[in-house]
C-alpha cells in the first residue's frame, strides 16, 4: 500500500466519520424530550418509529465515549454519552438485573429477549464512559454487568433454550465472538485485567476448537456443545461477516500481545476461509449466508448485502495487512472498500444504506432501526482511521 | 372468461396437481422408516434436512384426505393420510396437549412454539381424515383440538405475549384468518355446526371491525386489542398475500351462505384493497410486505415474491370472478396466473420454487422446508380445478 493510498484512505474514513456519519446521527437521533436516542430513521433522518432499541443506546454511547477517549475530548461527545448512560441506567434494566431489548420513547418496556446482547452493549458503553469520565460507579456497573452475563451464560437453565437441549443441543458463534470484544473494551476500563484476559483466552480457544472446521475451511454459526457438526439447516449455516468480525477481534488481540503468532494464525485463517466463502465472485461484496455443504440456505434473503459485513471485512483486511504485510490483504481491502463505497453511501442525505440486494440495488432505504444505528459504520471509520495513522508513520 | 379459457385453466390446475405436484411429494417426502413425512427437499427432491415440521405433517394429511373426499377414493391417498395421522398422533403432542413445531426424523421434539398453528393444521388433518374414514376418534380429536386452540387463545396468560401487553398490546390478523378456515373444514366433519359457525362469524366480524382500515384502504397485520392503529413498524405492516387469503376464506363462506351480500362485500373489498397494495406494477406478482403509510418496511426482504401469496391471489380472483361476474377479477386472475406460471414452476424437476426475488429470479432453489410443503400450491390447484368444473357447467 503506497503512502498516497494510505493517506487517501485515512481521509475517507476520518472525514466520513467526523463530517458525515456522526453529524447525521447527532442531528437526527437525540431525544431531548425523553432522553436517549431514537434510531429508526428514514433515509433523510426523519424518525419513523419512536421505539428505542437498547442495543443501539449502548452502542452509540460506547462510540461517543470512545471518540472522546481516543480522538479528542470534545464536550459535545461527552455530553451525549452521558445522555445515553442516563437513559440506559433509568430505563434499560428489568427488576432481575437483566436488560430489555426494546422500550417505548418514554422508556417503558416493550420487549425483553432471552439473549444477552443488550447487556454486552451496555457493558461497553459503561466501560468506555467510565474511562472518559473517571466515573467509578460506571466502572463498577460495567464489571457487574459483565459478571451477570457470564453467570447467565454459564448457569444451565438461566437462559431458556430455543431448541430442546436433549435433541438439538447447540451453541452459537455469536456468544464467544461478542464476549471477546466486550472483554477487550472492559479491560481498558478496569484496574485488574485478569477476568477479561481469562474470558478472551477462553473464547478464542472455543472458536478455534469448536467452531473452526478445517474439513469445510469454514467457521460455522452453530455447533453442538462440544463442537459437533449438526447436519441440518442451522448447523450448516455460515455468516461470513460474523466470522470475519471474530477474525479481527482475534487479530486485534494478537496485536496487543506483541503479534502473538498463534492468535495471528487463528485470525488470518478465519479471514482467509471466510473471505473465500463470503466474497461474491459475481457481484462483489460480502454475502450474508452460505451453506457449508453448498446446499440451499433456509433463510431466503441469504444473498443480500448488508452494510455491516462489509464494515467488518474492511477492518479485518486492513488489520491483517498491517500485521502481516501480505499484499493479498491489501488487494482484498481495496476490493471490499471499493465495492462498499460504490453502493452503500447515500450522497444526498449522508450515512449508508443498510440493506441492499445482491447486485447492490437498494432494498430498504432506511438508515436505522432496531439493528442498524451508529455502530458498525462509524466503528469501521474510527478503527481504520487510527490504523492508517499508525501505518502512515 | 370464455369456455375455452375455462377448460384450459381447468386442465392446467388438475394436471398440475395430479401429474406434477402430488407425484413430486409422494415420491420424495414419505418416510417409510420412521413414519410421517420429510419436507425439506432440494430442487430435485433430495432430502436436505431430516427434521419434520408439524405444520406440514398436518397440511399434507389434510390435502390427501381432502383429495380422497372430493376427487376420488384412491387407496394410495388414504394410506398416506393414515401414515400422516399415525405420526401426528404418536409424535405431534406434548404432555400438556399442545403440539410441537419441529421434531427429529424419529419424532423426538426439537422445538415448541407459543403459537397455535401446529394445532390448527392438525385439526384440519384430523377432520378431513375422519370424514374420509368415518373414524369417530379422529372426529373427536379434531373437535377437542379446536376447543383447546380456542381455550388458549381466549384465556389471558396461557400464551405468553411476545411484547409487553401494558405498552404494546396487539393482536394478529393470522389468528382470525386461520380460525375461519380451520372452522370451515372442521364443520364439514362434525355433526353439529354451531360452534364452527359461531367462530367463523366472530372471526369475520373481527377482521371487518378491527383489521380493515378504510383510511388506508388496507387490512393491517397487527392492531391493538380493539383495532387501534399502532404507528410503529409492526403496526403499519401489511402482508397482501395474507389478507387476500382471508378474502377468499370469506368469499367461500359467502358462497356457502347463498352468496350472502355482506360477506361478499367484505371479501371483495379486502381483495380490491390488497390487490392494489400487493400487485407489483413494475415487475408483476404479489409483493410480500408493504407499509400502510408508504414508509420503509423493517423486513429487508419485503419485496420478495414468495409462492404462496401468488397461490392465494389466484384462488381469490377466480372465486371473486365466479361469484360476481366482474370482468376485473378475470383480468386480475389472468395477470397473476400468467406471472406465477412464468416464474415459479421448475420444468426440470417439477413443483414450484418458493422464494424468488422481486423480478422473478430464483433466490433459494429448494422445494420444501419448515414452511413450504405440499399445501398452498396443491390447495390452489385443487380449489381452482373444482371451481372451474362448476364454471364449465
Amino acid at each position: 500500500m503506497t503512502p498516497q493510498r494510505i493517506n487517501e484512505l485515512l481521509t475517507v474514513y476520518r472525514d466520513g466519520l467526523l463530517n458525515d456519519t456522526l453529524p447525521f446521527w447527532i442531528k437526527h437521533c437525540v431525544d431531548r424530550e425523553y432522553g436517549g436516542f431514537m434510531f429508526a430513521l428514514d433515509r433523510d433522518g426523519t424518525v419513523i418509529d419512536t421505539d428505542k432499541g437498547i442495543w443501539q443506546q449502548g452502542r452509540f454511547t460506547w462510540l461517543l465515549s470512545t471518540l472522546y477517549n481516543t480522538v479528542e475530548p470534545r464536550a459535545e461527545w461527552l455530553e451525549l454519552a452521558k445522555h445515553g448512560i442516563d437513559f440506559i441506567r433509568k430505563h434499560g434494566f428489568d427488576a432481575d438485573g437483566r436488560m430489555f431489548f426494546q422500550v417505548t420513547r418514554e422508556g417503558r418496556p416493550v420487549r425483553k429477549r432471552r439473549y444477552i446482547f443488550s447487556e454486552t452493549f451496555a457493558t461497553i458503553a459503561l466501560a468506555a464512559y467510565s474511562k472518559a469520565t473517571g466515573d467509578k460507579q460506571a466502572q463498577q456497573e460495567a464489571l457487574d454487568l459483565f459478571k451477570l452475563i457470564i453467570r447467565y451464560l454459564t448457569t444451565p437453565g438461566l437462559i431458556p433454550p430455543k431448541f430442546n437441549p436433549e435433541t438439538r443441543a447447540g451453541k452459537a458463534l455469536a456468544i464467544p465472538m461478542i464476549l471477546i470484544v466486550t472483554a477487550q473494551i472492559l479491560r481498558e476500563a478496569v484496574d485488574d485485567p485478569t477476568l477479561c484476559n481469562e474470558w478472551i483466552n477462553r473464547c478464542i480457544a472455543e472458536i478455534e476448537r469448536d467452531f473452526m472446521k478445517p474439513e469445510f475451511k469454514a467457521v460455522l454459526e452453530t455447533v453442538g456443545p462440544n463442537g459437533e457438526f449438526i447436519d441440518h439447516f442451522d448447523g450448516r449455516m455460515m455468516c461470513p461477516g460474523h466470522a470475519i468480525e471474530a477474525a479481527w477481534f482475534t487479530l486485534h488481540e494478537a496485536k496487543l500481545r506483541n503479534n502473538d503468532p498463534h492468535l495471528l494464525k487463528i485470525g488470518t485463517t478465519i479471514l482467509d476461509w471466510m473471505w473465500t466463502w463470503g466474497w461474491d465472485q459475481e457481484y462483489g461484496g460480502i454475502i450474508y449466508y452460505r451453506d457449508a455443504k453448498g446446499l440451499p440456505v433456509q433463510e431466503y434473503w441469504h444473498d443480500m448485502k448488508f452494510w455491516w459485513p462489509q464494515n467488518e471485512a474492511i477492518i479485518a483486511t486492513l488489520l491483517a495487512y498491517q500485521m502481516t504485510g501480505d499484499e493479498k490483504y491489501a488487494q482484498w481491502h481495496q476490493q471490499i472498500h471499493d465495492w462498499a463505497y460504490t453502493y452503500f453511501p447515500d450522497p444526498e442525505y449522508g450515512e449508508w444504506y443498510g440493506y441492499l440486494h445482491r447486485d447492490g440495488r437498494i432494498s430498504v432505504p432506511l438508515k436505522g432501526n432496531m439493528w442498524k444505528g451508529p455502530f458498525h459504520l462509524p466503528r469501521m471509520q474510527w478503527y481504520c482511521w487510527k490504523l492508517l495513522e499508525e501505518m502512515a508513520v
